[in-house]
């Protein structure tokens, strides 16, 4: 997607919202949040709608989500002790991976401060390796409800 | 201040207060947040305090707060996605110094998780020193309010 | 650049390498090295580099470089207590900014566990815009020094 | 232990090591490796000790540690790029818990720049309570090995 096109997203184009707090140490030298932080807190989002509505139990479930990809374009900085409204949407939703999209909302400021995402492929805990049927039906009908207009859902 | 009574903080005891949402990678290996994250927050709510309350302005006040002691004791764990709530209160407080005290509870739960603490003291941003006059007054007015009874307050 | 050609990607693509111990909570829940650690190790290898070859001071120099946009591919996992070596290259040096493409060897292991990057703008300080002139002189010629065959450096 | 003690510890204190990288974010706004990293290194030395010398396997091993008390004192601080070289002894080894003190140590420089520590209690992986027979022996063995003279071991 073109990045003039990411810089208007709005929350109205993503279906989950996590509220995050930022930290003292999110802050680096310049006194901005520190590019990595984006991730940790996608990390967040992704993981705490997979528990709750995908029936993710991190430590037993018998597929993990790998991380494949990540990316995240930045557009203007934020700083602690900001509040962070992040949204989640799903952008293309294959048989084994999923392509998360997250914009990072600042409380009170319309405009999107960044959009990122990143490539969950599931695979087999012990094996690492996807398997045949895909994804659990439980995280499918969890993700596809995620999924945006425009956005590819594949079941093959 | 025995272990035994600390088991038994209570929100009540802490003056000030900051909701926390844990992050994916706060949990270590075990599935618990790890030990270290818990300086983190205490990092948070303190400089939010110090910012919100006393003044403090990180990159460009006079004085800065150099922490040269922590502890904290862990009474049981805590997981993401768990939301937190951080008490803070000032047990201490001395002409360049103040000795922080933050419980840690988890939303739901009355018992305290954790409960730890730091010493900060007051330099001149580029001599790394404290200051004959000490802290400025607007950041001692704003600790003294979280001292707490049985709290030991000394202006010399 | 292609998926492909990345996964093969050698010490010897690299201009400039920095050893970094991973630290046990960089590890997650599935016991690998979270994605987001990456982009912490990306920033230390680029900051070592412009410090020690490119006059950068972070608390003092009139630029300083935003990330706008962050990326990483991961090939297969690692995991803590692994020794990580990273190399560093610049791919495109353009008037104000630079894109750095960083790999991750594990000590004993020749092929790439993955293969990421990033784009710095510099600006000024306290504007927070790129000046005229562009990068300083010093910054420039260090970075051109990483910039590897084929790739693109534009002085306009 | 007396801080003024603790301020004159060297690196004969101690009985392994383990040299640690600095990351970019581990400085705070100020500059500093912010005080809550040290605990990440901590965590760090403690953990490749346990797993290289004391049978641990974090995914696997029936018994884990869990930290229940932890503190440092900063005597000076280290900034990024520095590389630190930790040092590890074990103070106190009981049945089922064990006493580690870290100290410290920059690249060329004798002084030592903090000293901390913390209380691992192992207890049964699910259960999250110490077994009857406290740790493993090649655990109790191989942190016997760090006790300095002067320090205190039980078996009872």
């Amino acid at each position: 997607m073109a990045l003039a096109e990411l810089k208007l997203r709005q929350r109205s184009d993503y279906g989950f919202f996590l509220d995050c707090c930022t930290r003292w140490n999110d802050n680096d030298m310049y006194g901005h949040v520190n590019n990595s932080i984006y991730y940790f807190l996608f990390d967040s989002i992704v993981n705490t709608y997979l528990i709750q509505h995908c029936g993710l139990q991190p430590l037993t479930s018998a597929q993990i989500g790998l991380v494949v990809h990540s990316h995240c374009n930045y557009f203007s900085p934020v700083s602690f002790p900001a509040t962070l409204k992040l949204g989640l949407r799903t952008n293309r939703l294959g048989t084994s991976s999923v392509e998360y999209e997250i914009g990072v909302f600042e409380r009170g400021c319309p405009e999107v401060k960044a959009v990122g995402g990143f490539v969950h492929v599931f695979v087999a805990r012990e094996a690492g390796r996807p398997v045949k049927q895909g994804m659990p039906l439980e995280m499918r009908e969890g993700l596809e409800k995620l999924l945006q207009r425009g956005s590819i859902s594949s079941k093959l």
